[in-house]
């Protein structure tokens, strides 16, 4: 059994882990550290896992949080991973962060991201950043088996990198401008109350927010230019829509003149087939959220527009679980050699 | 393996024993029976499941039905099962019937749920009835052991016959007008759109209905009758929410004289400790029907009211799982003598 | 033209009067008086309302306050009405309060309102308690007109005291307990963020809560054993529903022994036949809260169960309207002498 | 007065005409007509106008149909108008119709449209084109006055026109392809239910749809051509979102090199400034559907995003006001040589 521990188990990551872990074959969960609630029975924080827990929350500087443990998981916002980590890291404790902490090999990468967020751009432990990994499973599973650090991607990225990955390793559309129009749910936000997410504010509304200044938008970047071979550009619109999970992003490029539909097509296959968690729907297949909703799957629907030249990705993902706790225990299971779908190979529920 | 067959699948009870199904490690689906979409890809009608069952819709009348199976759900209108039943009951399979219409052994205690829902009064294959049971797990294991059908019982109804069933038992409340004010999430009213449920006439609204009418109200009964010793009298409110999933039913009776809060908390105890899914909370213990979203788990918050002389019960269930297909798999879990939690163990998803 | 002022314009209760008075033909927005956004415009804080006020937020001890104004509203927290209310009392000014602090003439009775809220008991103007009226217009229209001070009801209270006055006033129940299961939509629980009510954890939930203990029980309590003209025993059920606006109170009570049922439509055409804002429907006419949604309508649905010789009512509000901010100005026009429906004759909004 | 009759006052744009009318001091609506419920009391369709219209819903082929009336609203879906029309429009009486049969002027225009909802391309009634326009009124104002029949546009047509006319008429971007990535709230698909919009299917989910197939793609590229002055070409992506009221449409246009975004905002300032009903927003004013919600407003926020050299715009409508029953409102205005706000200057609800 793989001992894990979970640095913010009260927080909608934290407790993605804890589902899953609740029915993962492989999963003991050894010990929850928290900052709020620290001395409380976890069942206090997450009422509904009682039955499955028998945990005290424990301080982030209690001395035994680094024993017992063969993989922690920080489900913490930005800054707190790269504080904590190297006490787990020094002992060869694997890791996996939540945040945007671990998602750059390069300081000045990171700067860019963290002044998205007007946060310190400078990284507390710069030291860490080249034994980390940016978790993408379905692109970087070599690596990632061999990292003991991953960055868990953002939620809104993996949605656009994994929507765009095969045309830009087929280099199929124009050095042009990429466009992601992205629709979230509300627990994307988090747990944390605020008069924008209060229930009367926001269950008749949408709105689009960051325009063109969300921090998501450099991984997209970093990701899609790798796999291109040179560095392109994109728009990124961020929006909130009234549900609870849920990302659908709409993504756009201008294909390359000659492109045709089977070279599209040909493209995502040679990348996806075989793929556990993805799967690829051409325009009349109905298709929406709700299908992947409480899944780890990724699913795409495909539309080449021969008239504009355009191709039209629309991937759907749960933003708690493929955008969250679900690429991480498949990050994890790639890192301990597991099945990829170990831990994850329940339904969704409907409806 | 217990070998099982669905009739109708479409519907959300069926759904609900496809998404269980998935994940219990005694069952497999042999089978699913429809009406419509016959001869199609079970995938089609549940997309979110296609991973999990390859199988296609065969016909009520294919003579294939019979083999190859060891219990029968109909997850059926109300009807059906009656019309349906023999086929299977001939040759021993055992059969869980969804609706009303093996709820009642007896012909005339079934005419007032019929009438109740204006349908015929006479029922089919009034031979079945002394072969059926009532459902509620917790108040009939020895019966539904040694049945050969069960008739699950209706959402409304098990929330309420659970939350009073101990303080029945104990007598507890005079031979007053108990009261069940029970609201109910959308789903309850099934998969079938209509003008009251399209989503822009509901997001909004709430509203009671078939006021002192509602058939579900014979169930709950003589099930409290019958624990009491006595004819109860009982007055029922069904009210519908805009939500998807989840019964609150708010129960309201007068205590006898003398009865101590102590006398009623002994009671539920009594009764409820050890059961797999019942869990009784004090007022100060925050719960709701998201707590228990997806688990078979009925909850319970007492309250005695002195001043008042009355107790207050609050019920939660999810009303597709343990008002439904939970029910279900539980009811079919004793009756093959497998352990009550089998494939029922798993956490809901949170938020 | 009459002037009004409005302390608390951020709140929903200040929204409400504010979109009110936009088309009030006989009222002037003079003032607004915050807390929080002192100097700011108003618009910022009520951005829908951008076209219809230009206007300033002035702090509480801002001298202008009690200048060019004829009626004051308190839209505040409870314990904020009672400690700014002498200022505007002393020169002559009519004061609307939105908050408990003006609903009792006796300090004993309000102490009872103010122990279950936890708060101070002691009045902070107990000088003020003869001047003030309780403000549901259809029983108290003669003193309300006479009142400088109205102390508008609490949301569920009306909604309670308006579905069985004209029963209590017919004395058509036993002296027995009176049950009163309210169901609210969230807005009730004002515009302050808090996790129970972020969106995530809200829109698929319902839960009771202060079962037996909260706070608008005397209120109802009060009006309906002055309608008797002995006290009342109520037990009162409070729950929180995911929808917007709303209020649905299922209220029972017992008959006496040969109260007919034409006897009790009697009593309720006697009361409100000719009232502008509350409509009587029998139980075969569909009716919800999004009928009286964004209007000042009490909608009652009644029905009379012979069997249980119970008297059934389903009261309809919407909570900010006729819960608030609607009956407010409908005192408002009383206390002017206006027509009742004056500025309150426009139609909701559905769907 | 204006005396009005509405054909299919039973749907959610007759219910918005309605209402709108409840208000509107130049209008009388002295008729409805309809294909259901013929026969029957309007208050039965809408519960919640009851207070407001005394009428008996007509037969369309009802002799008085044409007698007292100065405007007719086709409130119809696609092909009752155009074959309804001429008894009316033969008498002299003005006519505005909401669906696409009144929108082209030309045969081979209309045959686009229809051949995109799979519906006869031949025009039932293609004498009556000559004398329609096309209803954005801030267009086509000189037209509408002078025209006997109105078009009235499609919900999202009308929200990417108004977003982008004035970048389109000051030829500000490139002969690229525009997108206009667009979100609706469920009454835009009206009031019939079905599987897709029943509640517990829409209530957390959300999908695209007829990607790059949509009917109104013909009349947004019509009208933004003609503003440039040659044919533009565009994308158009329709999705839905679980939310009841409200268009939020995303629009990418790429810069022409050298246009400053002085340029843009002074575009849009010339075209827009002194309309009633459009108001413009930086990125960093707060903006989102709830705010226009009820109104027949349209918001836009407007954001220059240099290093892509795209312009971005967001457009805010309620899609059942401005993106419909509102604007036919303010076309009739026209019509009528009537202030354009007359009737619709009411301010929103929130929350």
């Amino acid at each position: 059994m793989i001992r894990a521990k979970i640095v913010g188990p009260g927080g909608y990551g934290g407790c993605g882990l804890l589902e899953i872990f609740a029915r993962h074959p492989e999963v003991e969960v050894t010990g929850v550290i928290g900052v709020s609630d620290v001395g409380s029975q976890l069942s206090e924080t997450v009422p509904h896992l009682a039955d499955f827990y028998d945990l005290t929350i424990k301080s982030t500087d209690d001395p035994s949080n680094t024993e017992n443990v063969d993989v922690v998981f920080f489900s913490t916002p930005d800054g707190v991973g790269m504080k904590g980590a190297s006490q787990y890291v020094d002992k060869g404790i694997k890791l996996i962060d939540f945040s945007g902490d671990f998602r750059f090999t390069k300081s000045d990468e990171y700067a860019l991201y963290a002044q998205a967020l007007k946060r310190d751009t400078a990284h507390a432990s710069p030291d860490l950043l080249p034994k980390t990994c940016y978790g993408v499973s379905e692109l970087h599973r070599k690596e990632i088996k061999k990292a003991q650090i991953v960055g868990n991607p953002g939620c809104f990225a993996i949605s656009c990198i994994l929507g765009l990955a095969p045309a830009a390793k087929s280099t199929l559309f124009e050095d042009d401008t990429i466009i992601c129009d992205c629709k979230t749910g509300v627990s994307g936000a988090g747990k944390k109350p605020s008069p924008t997410f209060h229930y009367p504010a926001r269950y008749e509304n949408m709105n689009a927010y960051k325009l063109t200044g969300h921090q998501h938008v450099y991984e997209i970047k970093r990701e899609l230019s790798a796999l291109c071979g040179h560095e392109v550009a994109l728009m990124f619109t961020p929006q909130v829509i009234p549900l609870c999970r849920g990302i659908m992003s709409t993504l756009y490029v201008r294909l390359k003149p000659g492109v045709t539909e089977k070279a599209v097509w040909d493209a995502y296959h040679d990348m996806y087939d075989g793929e556990p968690f993805i799967k690829l729907f051409t325009p009349d297949q109905a298709l929406s959220s709700a299908v992947v909703k409480g899944t780890n799957n990724c699913y795409l629907t495909i539309k080449v527009d021969k008239p504009n030249n355009r191709l039209l990705v629309i991937s759907y993902i749960d933003n708690l679980m493929k955008g969250q706790a679900g690429s991480a225990v498949q990050n994890m299971n790639i890192m301990f050699g597991l099945p990829e779908t170990s831990g994850l190979d329940f339904p969704g529920m409907y409806p």
